[in-house]
């Protein structure tokens, strides 16, 4: 297959183009480089030393003899160029990872909330546009959320993007009163989005279902966990094609933080009473799925094809427990600078991916590693303030700082 | 009150500036003239002589003593300038017009597909960050469609925007298995938009419910039929305060272009078989029903107050045979250029403004004066070549121009 990966040089995109690289597809790499910028606008950067995109794919080349190609191509603005690329190059599928994906970042500030909003809503409309402009028949398989469930949904499994629901009818098809009867339908499972960025998914989700139902478009959208682990088994292959390993507040996952304060000796910071449930993939499956979901497409007239892409879930406090066994750290509760409920449960179905062939790699097997190669071996990187995560909800959240370090640590 | 109109140069937020003044608010317009460059872009025109923004104030104020001030901001893009002006103005309430709204423009092409999601995204998503970032208490209203619900619920009326659901559970809240049973819920009514015009109303809904809930925004959105008729009280006191009337292919809805097309004496050109309903409400009531919209607003942490602003709903054909037999014209079917089923049912719920008070205008009274107050008097104005549907919504749709015309007029 002739892939394209929008955002190929992120975090999930760079070791998604490596493996489709190596089992054999033809693929080319668009990313507007972004998220490179945003590193520096933040005074950020990965833990782990990432090379520049020209050198990755000539280290890719290198090792492998397998070409891939880099186009710099904004997809959020560069429409004509997406649509002759999607031509020109003939494509079968799109990988979209281009969109600006942290929460906290999102709500920084005004300008953030609405860069988030502009860049990821114009990008996948821009995408679904120009799939349709071009005449080309290509698979489009999205990386959506969890999120976009919202978490708390007490007595069910979330199910794989649509809820069967009933509805009470009270009337026949003209209108004239009728004895109360159920109707079933199965509708997309209801969204309570909790950040601008969480909401760009939710807005995303609608976009595609009006696609595939007006223009027939192939979409399947894959609602991932958190991603956790940073090497596959193509990035550990050469010290150049290493993935990032974000630490910092705003793009940092909850479970690399821990890494990182476990690592430089500081207390791992969970906020609130870290009763938040969250679901949880590690990157090599992440790349797992995406294949399998490439090999899977719908059908062209099908609706959107939803996927939950996750493994294993667990409350943020367990999660911290088990770091600081392993890392031998201590926790402290921090305040939560996110408006959300203090508690909540989570169980998800995620059957299709298991169904299909996929064997989880799982956290309690995979930390340990997390904290000697990535963690420990580049903690003389880290920028110890860079850590706390300082972005608030509303005006009536307190940043994540815990009351022990009065260093800006966390 | 003082009430900034966004949008208030435009068909609903022309006649809503002045009922407002009219009722003693301090009204403020804003507004970027967009709609008047599509006409240049498309070569149509307002069949009525609208004078010039400027002209209309000053008219305003020469006859009624009353200050009505016009600010150009493009909401979705002079973000400064907004926030400034929300602060400055010290604002009570905004009533939020300035999308660009009509479904077959939306569809012309790739361009407007995409020009529609982001002046429709960027600027609802400028105007609530612009609140929050603002710090005031303002109070948004906004203009939806009643096109977000999808038409064709059969077995029940459409509700006032959230929709009573139940779903089976099977376990407790530790995820153990239980017997089933069922959990009642309220949710927003599942969408289903019938172009990218109204998809944008599906993204504004989502953002409407993030912003309510994550920063207590007190928000309004008036699920709107389509509207008819042309002038209100106060735009009927002077030639120069006119109000729009929109008869083109693209931005002419139905009514407005079966009443065009009888008064220069051509077929009614009727989309399939005709047995798409719709809602109605008369522009007159439109103003009305905002009015009561303001003075009745949610309070701050409620959700997104929804009411259906439609007095009464018609199918396609039996419209077409009414303004037939009124004007004395000959109905012809056509093929539909849309994409959507050939005929559906619409049952709606409007309690809300009744209960408040309004007083509907309906069609059967109300359409003789279009034909001889506007359509017949300003006949000689039109440009016959611009009544035709020609936007398809995909390739396999055909312009909707009929048989029997062989000029390009329909
Ligand atoms: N990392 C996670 O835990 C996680 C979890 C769930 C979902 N996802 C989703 O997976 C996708 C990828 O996430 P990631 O962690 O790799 O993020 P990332 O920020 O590391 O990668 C995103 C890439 O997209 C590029 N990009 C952004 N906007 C672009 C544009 N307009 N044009 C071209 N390129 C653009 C960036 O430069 C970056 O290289 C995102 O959509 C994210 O929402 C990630
Ligand atoms: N007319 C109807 O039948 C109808 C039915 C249902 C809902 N609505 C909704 O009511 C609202 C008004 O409709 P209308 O018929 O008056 O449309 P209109 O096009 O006549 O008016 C919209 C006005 O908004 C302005 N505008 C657009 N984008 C703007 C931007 N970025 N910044 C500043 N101003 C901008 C335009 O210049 C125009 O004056 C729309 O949101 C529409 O979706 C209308």
């Amino acid at each position: 297959m002739k892939i394209a990966i929008l955002g190929g040089d992120g975090f999930c995109g760079w070791p998604t183009a490596l493996h489709l690289s190596n089992v054999g597809h033809d693929v080319v790499i668009v990313d507007n480089l972004s998220r490179r910028r945003i590193d520096e606008e933040l005074g950020a950067e990965s833990l782990t030393p990432i090379a520049s995109i020209e050198e990755r794919v000539a280290t890719w080349q290198e090792l492998t003899g397998k070409q891939l190609r880099f186009e710099s191509i904004d997809v959020a603005q560069d429409y004509d160029k997406l649509v002759n690329f999607i031509r020109d190059e003939e494509l079968d599928a799109m990988v979209h990872f281009a969109e600006q994906r942290a929460a906290p970042y999102s709500m920084k500030s005004p300008k953030n909330k609405r860069y988030t909003v502009d860049n990821n809503v114009n990008a996948t409309n821009n995408v679904l546009t120009g799939i349709v402009d071009s005449g080309r028949d290509v698979h489009l398989v999205h990386l959506g959320t969890m999120g976009v469930y919202g978490y708390g949904t007490a007595g069910m499994k979330i199910p794989e993007g649509y809820l069967d629901i009933e509805v009470t009818a009270d009337e026949d098809e003209q209108g004239n009163p009728t004895e109360p009867h159920r109707i079933p339908q199965q509708i997309l499972y209801p969204t309570n989005p909790g950040s601008v960025y969480h909401l760009t998914k939710v807005l995303d989700q609608n976009l595609f279902a009006y696609y595939a139902k007006n223009d027939k478009l192939r979409i399947t959208d894959l609602h991932q966990g958190i991603v956790w682990g940073t090497n596959t088994a193509e990035t550990a292959l050469d010290e150049r094609l290493i993935n990032r390993f974000d630490y910092d507040g705003d793009y940092g996952t909850v479970l690399n933080r821990f890494l990182m304060q476990a690592a430089v000796g500081y207390p791992l910071t969970v906020h609130g009473t870290g009763g938040q449930t969250r679901a949880f993939i590690h990157i090599q499956d992440t790349v797992r799925c995406v294949e399998i979901a490439l090999t899977n497409p719908p059908a062209a007239g099908d609706r959107v094809m939803i996927f939950n892409q996750m493994t294993e879930t667990h409350r943020v406090r367990d999660l911290a427990e088990l770091i600081a066994k392993i890392a031998d750290a201590k926790v402290e509760l921090v305040p939560n600078p996110r408006n959300e409920a203090a508690e909540n449960e989570l169980h998800v179905r995620n059957e299709t991916f298991l169904d299909l062939g996929l064997n989880p790699t799982k956290l309690a097997e995979g930390l340990l590693l997390e904290v000697t190669e990535i963690a420990r071996k580049y903690a003389d990187r880290a920028d110890h303030s860079k850590i706390p995560a300082t972005s608030l909800w509303t005006q009536n959240q307190q940043a994540g700082v815990p009351a022990s370090v009065s260093a800006p640590v966390a």
